[in-house]
């Protein structure tokens, strides 16, 4: 999983029915709380608003699991709201 | 997914029957609006033209879905058109 | 696999049975014992403390094999600790 | 899908069936026709030659559907001659 | 496939009975014979020594094949030495 920051929305018309409903969110990947240059369109399964620190989990089929559906062309969501990272 | 735009068409026979009269797209990914070094050769479901702003999905397992097969050698398709990338 | 370190812990609600009470483990990847800029967010099969320098598997079906399951929303997971790199 | 440059052949005894009587491509991935500093080892489906530019399917259920079987040992594989990039 | 270079040995437990009495290959990732900045840990199939150039199969589904089995946590495996690369 991958640490990202919600940046903004994507507005995109995707002719399958998984996608009905679901926003799309633009998600910087960040390394120790610094903006990368690298980023995900993902799905949002906790109501991630603007800025907020995310958790992305980048694979198919725990992504699927993730929605507890076995097909849907799915990869990137948008799983838990970072509320700490503790460096050691 | 990732947003890309379309720079053109890659012309190349393959001998599968998934590929006949499919095109093949190049597109450039893109970050906040600008062209990275990446690109990705991808098949169309949404008549994308030149110059268009797309979303990708590059999954093997969610690109055969999307076509709503269960076996074909295909993982990355452009599965729409971007009218907005809202910031926030 | 790859070869990191621990470097932190990440706090976040994941809304999945298989989450509960794991650690999420913040490990930056090393390469030849020095930190690159590539991290992952794993969890731990191991317990795996602060600056330990560990085995990491990235890929999602041998991450449910290595839990024993067949399903789960997981892909990055911590397999060893590492007790010596002997250069040749 | 990515394009790139047949810049050579590998040499190497694979211990599995699958490699038999099979030739390793050694393929230099292109960005707008100018080599990149990333490659691919590659099985060939067209009869590549030197220097020839070819289109890399790089997934591996993609790459065993190429070749009409359910297992084996293959990823990246050369499916076509790049006849024409037609930038827009 | 890509071309690496076995430069040492990791050393550390992993409690899965697929790696007992398996060697974890230390393997750097070659482009045209000089080392680059990215590595990967392997397993072996075949006894390659210190330095030996190698071919490394990376796709978790074509590993266990390799192996001959359809379930085990293992990505990373050295299939063959590399004999030789012809460029042309």
């Amino acid at each position: 999983m991958k640490v990202g920051r919600v940046i903004g929305n994507v507005v995109s018309t995707i002719n399958h029915e998984f996608f009905d409903g679901e926003r799309l969110l633009l998600c910087k990947l960040l390394d120790r709380g610094e903006d990368t240059s690298a980023y995900l369109i993902c799905t949002d399964r906790v109501g991630a608003g603007a800025d907020e620190m995310v958790l992305i989990l980048d694979e198919g089929n725990s992504a699927r699991q993730i929605y507890g559906i076995s097909t849907g062309p799915i990869r990137s969501v948008v799983v838990g709201i970072v509320d700490a990272v503790d460096e050691v």
